[in-house]
């Protein structure tokens, strides 16, 4: 069993609304020296292989198929093993 | 200067719909392996300061006060030095 930890981030050519608007409820709350926040999704994956290869490959074709949108978002990830019988 | 990334999770014992949703998705597109899929949010910050500590202290205060919600969720995250002048 392995575990992929996908990080789903918008393009830096793409604007961020979501992004603006916890940068400026941060500044509400008084923490001013924050000067830029992007918002992406993070994806926790288990994948049921004994093959770190094939770990790597099932996660980027999720990547490519459907955890990314190619145009406006970059996907990285990490892969590590994980215990049998446990859940995330 | 400093980037943080801040990776929030949903806390083990609550459920996940759009998670669900994701795995069955990925079915459907023939992944099989997959067994389980969760889905979090991923933020990037730039915090205008030249001390880490601080930018430790700035980046538990947002996840506190406004990125994760404690009831439901779990933060983590790194914080690096990144160079002056750019943006993320």
């Amino acid at each position: 069993m392995y575990q992929a930890k996908i990080n789903v981030t918008l393009r830096k050519s793409i604007l961020d609304p979501q992004g603006k608007a916890v940068h400026h409820g941060l500044e509400s709350q008084g923490l001013k020296s924050v000067t830029e926040v992007r918002i992406g999704k993070f994806i926790e994956m288990l994948i049921q292989t004994d093959n770190e290869n094939d770990a790597k490959r099932i996660t980027e074709e999720a990547c490519k198929k459907l955890l990314a949108n190619p145009v406006m978002e970059d996907y990285s990830y990490t892969i590590e093993k994980f215990p049998e019988g446990y859940e995330i």
